[in-house]
């Protein structure tokens, strides 16, 4: 031994923050204002809550679930169990009470950290989740007198008054887990992922590089993106580790408070999936004069892929850069970024030039592998037109499912993630869909996602959501679903014609539908999913099929 | 397990810049002009150049000597060596024969790469380098015809010749020694740091943060600092993960020649000792209109502080922001980093108080830890007042000495550094001095470094250097000797008269001695060892002493 093999583990760069920037501070949304915190007091609570959670019962490996929103406390059961050596399991609050109780009792959590408007939520399993012996209720403002029927239910502050303000981190394995977070698949039962100490080290060393996002101590952070997603795409960790102002919504999730936060917080970057930017872009041009937003210099986009037209709205409205990030709860989850300028060449590209590669999922980040394949898993060129399935492995991607391997979903080290998609001639991943969103035509491929891109890029256009429907020649056709803006109106024909001058003739939509909202995931996505088996329940015709019929 | 335990192999990163970046340029200086070669061939090159080493012999763990420049072919050698599990030894050009001769047999370097220009320096230890069996010739322009009476000489371009382009990195344990540098102690043999390949990709990691040095794939580099000083400190690696421009000075390491690179290829971002940048600064002061620096944005100085004089020069007069770097062979080196505004609170400060933390050695990187201790191993209070020894430990600092571990150079898990310093309550390093450089006065201490720092920004004074010189009563007292702007006068009590505006009567120099130039180690250091000598040689007395001998 030459160099010292100091364990990854996440109590060495977490505890950092509160001792480089002891006074900053991290803010919770309330509903008349927010809640505000120093640095130094969130690390003394946290190790406070460790404190309690050990005596408690929580030892090394131990489940904690959190059923929360973002906040200080939230923030806290992260710093606690990485610190102590705890599991943190993020359940997501929008799941039904049948895969919560599932992945619940998977999980085997012994206790749950609770937002007291949640409880409700929670109460609906009373006597389903065996495994959980305390409940942990954490209030805000106005919940001061919950109360449950839920069993050993304490508060919060009760729980971890008088601990001490220092727990000695204990030394473990850097691939101990650390956190646990399940995925929501559209067969069987949920699929947990289980993180570790050196995987979320890593991932978050790589976060904070220049030519990632870019994040610094000089930041405020508006984290949307909700904590029980993908640890939260890893920014609370990247957060606690640098000392920057972090700004958490709370339940506050509609883009009026979200707006409020960004212009009072003068916030300068935040993270959320398209359709909050969406809103938060409609909201602001209904009232252009009321929000400064000159802090703001970037956003993050992830989860599913921003329109090109959302991109330059916000460029070319605000300045504000907004960052493709491509990823999944499988790998941890920051795989791959575009940036309006990601290298010197591009330096010399038209600003248009530069927003066409914005559109792409980007370049992969350091220390990742990923490469497409075909379905005898030979590679596919990087010709920027062939389409593969994309694999993709490396130092903070999953290995196995939590107690549930499923080697089906892993080829010889790589993750199959169930994106297909292609790679240009620069290295750029371009994602075409979800495997099971591409629409199967007459055996060639068509993606729903280039489709609704350039619908919702034609003026009058809100929303726009495509999905296959079976055909009984070609497989399967496309099927547009739009949402108008308020007062606007755009015809069938209109939309085709539209997608008639960048698509081939077998590619355009069959049908044109007008809906009032495309139903969402629990992750925020289209789910489209619903949206098929909403069709299906209508006895929803495919034109061709109409006619055969009349 | 869960996630994938990708070893932390450095192939994994080194072979990306060559992906993103594919016609990105590194640019080597030669006498009239420039060498360009594209990251593309650069990596194809660095593969060949492997298939030649292990064709000659090189396997996993054997120990390839490079004794070259900053160039692109240096950079192969770094390349191929990682890539193959080599042990790159950067030999130290300007060491002398006999610790040459000691490296080279204590490392039993089996090949050496050397610069055409440098054969005479390694001809002198012909017959003194047992285990080299090969010396690989890096021929520049002007040097075709170099020939050489040292055994088995061979052209780099011959060596590689033909050699497939592509090499099938092993997977080798991530723990495995990557490169090896010796130290030039001031007592004893040098002293060998192995440096792993974990370590080297944590710092690489670390090193690209944006609270780092904030290198990005659009940066232009110029790495002055040698190559065979702790890794270049990184920065080849850092780049070649990147993918962004590099220039490499060569032998052309004077300030004209080092100018004329940050203009003409538009250089952003720098590093080198401070000797480096005062001779940049007198230059351009010289001929204040004859250089358009405009591209230039920061400049990274390390090996030994840079006078705040200094850093406040080149923001004011050309909006450079000089980065403090602390830091150590043994440290791989990044440890501690100072920007003028490194959080958020400091935005707030005025430009006076910020350039005031720039002149300290500053923050921790994430994921070291360091603190300053008393004799006893206790430690000292962070006031910014007390001073203590500097201890350190971390994933990429040195846990012994190769094949020689020297265990009174550690303490616990942590090395124990040599320098002395205080920590203020904002966590940022100030380094006091080396320990061997402290002036020990009356059993306390003066900081030589603090001394030098205010009589360097006296008018008129080109450097400063303060060495203790015994004294019966007192152990030690400081005297300063001074090399004088040309054409300038300062007379010593004017001297004495300005560091008595801010130092105790006991810590003023008791004299002030003026010389033509400060001796430099070989890493551009103030050679404090040979001015001591020196005075010893002249047979130099302190002022008290000549008068009682008067």
């Amino acid at each position: 031994m030459a160099m010292q093999h100091t364990p990854l583990l996440m109590h060495r760069i977490l505890d950092r923050g509160a001792k480089v920037a002891p006074t900053e501070e991290i803010v919770t949304a309330t509903e008349d204002g927010a809640r505000r915190q120093s640095y130094l007091e969130t690390r003394a609570r946290a190790h406070q809550l460790a404190h309690a959670l050990k005596d408690a019962g929580i030892g090394v490996g131990d489940r904690v679930g959190t059923f929360m929103w973002n906040g200080s406390r939230h923030l806290e059961a992260y710093h606690a169990c990485a610190g102590m050596g705890a599991v943190l399991h993020t359940l997501n609050i929008r799941l039904s009470d049948k895969d919560l109780e599932y992945i619940i009792g998977h999980a085997e959590d012994k206790i749950i950290i609770a937002d007291a408007d949640t409880l409700p939520l929670l109460e609906v399993l009373k006597d389903r989740m065996p495994s959980v012996e305390q409940v942990v209720v954490a209030t805000e403002a106005g919940f001061e007198g919950w109360s449950t029927d839920l069993p050993n239910a304490v508060d919060y502050e009760d729980f971890i008054a008088g601990k001490p303000g220092v727990f000695g981190w204990p030394e473990i394995d850097e691939n101990s887990p650390l956190g646990l977070c399940y995925t929501s698949g559209t067969t069987g039962n949920p699929k947990g992922v289980e993180y570790e100490h050196r995987s979320q080290y890593l991932h978050t060393m790589a976060q904070c590089m220049t030519d990632a996002m870019g994040l610094s101590a000089t930041d405020t952070m508006l984290g949307i993106v909700p904590m029980f997603h993908a640890m939260g795409w890893g920014l609370p960790w990247s957060a606690l580790m640098l000392g920057c102002k972090q700004v958490m919504p709370h339940r506050f999730m509609d883009p009026a408070k979200l707006l409020d936060l960004l212009v009072t917080e003068k916030v300068t970057v935040s993270a959320g999936v398209p359709t909050i930017w969406q809103g938060v872009k409609a909201l602001y041009e209904a009232n252009p004069d009321q929000y400064d937003l000159s802090s703001l210099s970037r956003l993050t986009c992830g989860g599913s892929a921003p329109p090109p037209s959302l991109i330059r709205w916000f460029w070319d409205t605000l300045g504000v850069e907004m960052i493709q990030g491509w990823g999944m709860t499988e790998t941890s989850p920051l795989a791959t970024l575009s940036r309006r300028v990601m290298k010197k060449s591009q330096l010399e590209l038209s600003e248009d030039e530069q927003f066409e590669n914005v559109a792409k999922a980007g370049q992969l980040m350091p220390g990742l592998e990923l490469d497409i394949f075909d379905e005898n898993f030979e590679p596919v060129p990087h010709d920027g037109e062939s389409v593969g399935e994309i694999l993709i492995r490396g130092p903070w991607i999953c290995s196995e499912y939590y107690n549930n391997p499923q080697p089906e979903k892993f080829h010889e080290g790589w993750l199959i993630t169930g994106d297909v998609g292609k790679i240009d001639p620069e290295e750029y991943l371009i994602i075409s869909d979800r495997s099971k969103d591409l629409v199967k035509s007459g055996g060639e491929w068509i993606s729903s996602v280039d489709l609704e891109n350039h619908i919702v890029a034609l003026d009058g256009i809100a929303q726009a959501c495509v999905v296959a429907h079976p055909h009984p020649k070609w497989d399967e056709r496309p099927v547009a679903l739009v949402v108008l803006e308020p007062g606007k109106e755009v015809t069938a024909e209109a939309v085709i014609n539209h997608c008639a001058t960048a698509f081939a003739k077998w590619q355009l939509p069959d049908d044109v539908l007008y809906i009032e909202s495309i139903p969402l995931t629990s992750t925020g996505k289209m789910d489209k999913k619903v949206v098929r088996a909403d069709l299906d329940a209508q006895g929803y015709q495919l034109p061709d099929m109409r006619e055969s019929a009349g």
